[in-house]
């Protein structure tokens, strides 16, 4: 059985260590495919087009909207922001894992839609102050972001109980250990499709 | 964070290869808990209660029942067969791997009593012919017992689509590394419970 691609979601606070993770693990993890959103917003000095986000306007977008080509979107403070499907599929049918950096929100969309080959893993900091002293830290966003960011992650931690893993990273190596183990065997789930094949398959020999 | 165990189901027809997979990674899986059926059926020749089974009274059981000690119960011809739960809380609080042997069914109830922190295994031989090959080789059963596995493995296939991942045992040492890696990930799922307390305490800290 020629093995289709997974998916393996990360979410978690702004100052979670997502990228520091991702960095860590990248190497021992197989071929992988991050997922780029699409935005109208307009691009920002120091932004590449295709890296950081893909820019369309918003014509586009609503044109790819109604054809159906996203598979989330949001409108978020008069901007749209989403995820087309085309190159996710693309890398799935290479075999490659598809890699999201998504909220909560993108993450409910994500396994409605790929919910068979898809792994949720929400990464936190062990506290909210411990967050709020690595947000500091930074020192490149203002207070009124900061601000946003803590909230949202306030809310989001709420919902941790909808991922499948939960790691606190308050040792990056420690953490990453983990991260390592749980993208392997994010790659070992089977698409639906996959599965109903190989069930056709297995009884057409029978008869 | 101390980490409570996490559950281990193991599905697929007798003649899959499940206890020589088991045994290939044993050793490298860390502690783990093998859950041991209760029945009321009589003892067999080679049986040893507390291995094979534990062996209890129709009147034990049906008190175990009203207890709601069961994780799940079954009447089967006339026999009852049942998982305690006691000694499988016991194991998850010593931070083990509990490891089910069970069916379809018993999949089911354990997801619904323990979901949160349960990776479930469907294994199977590549095809339902290589299975009939794989069950007369073993020359064990008799045609009646062989005939009611097919029949069954027939019926279970159907449901592949309810486990988590599904291992196709072609190759024993290609099978073994693939549940190896799943097994070691199993154990990193958190519960509802230490979910909570984690919360619960993230946001404490910030008063």
């Amino acid at each position: 059985m020629s093995k289709s691609g997974a998916v393996l979601v990360l979410s978690g606070p702004s100052g979670a260590g997502k990228s520091s993770l991702l960095n860590e693990i990248i190497d021992d993890i197989g071929a992988c495919y991050f997922s780029i959103s699409t935005t109208t917003r307009p691009i920002r000095k120091g932004e590449k087009d295709g890296v950081h986000y893909h820019f369309a306007d918003e014509e586009e977008f609503k044109q790819d909207i109604e054809d159906n080509n996203f598979l989330e979107y949001a409108l978020v403070h008069g901007n749209y922001y989403g995820t087309s499907i085309k190159p996710v599929r693309e890398a799935l049918n290479e075999g490659k894992l598809v890699l999201f950096d998504i909220d909560v929100q993108g993450n409910t969309a994500v396994n409605n839609r790929l919910g068979d080959i898809t792994t949720s893993v929400f990464i936190t900091p062990p506290t909210l102050s411990e967050l709020k002293k690595r947000l500091e830290g930074r020192s490149t966003d203002s207070q009124e972001v900061m601000d946003a960011r803590l909230k949202m992650a306030k809310r989001e931690i709420q919902r941790v109980s909808e991922y499948d893993y939960l790691i606190i990273n308050d040792d990056l190596q420690r953490a990453a250990a983990i991260l390592r183990q749980i993208a392997i065997t994010a790659r070992m789930k089977t698409s639906s499709n996959e599965v109903n094949d190989f069930v056709q398959k297995w009884e057409d020999i029978e008869q």
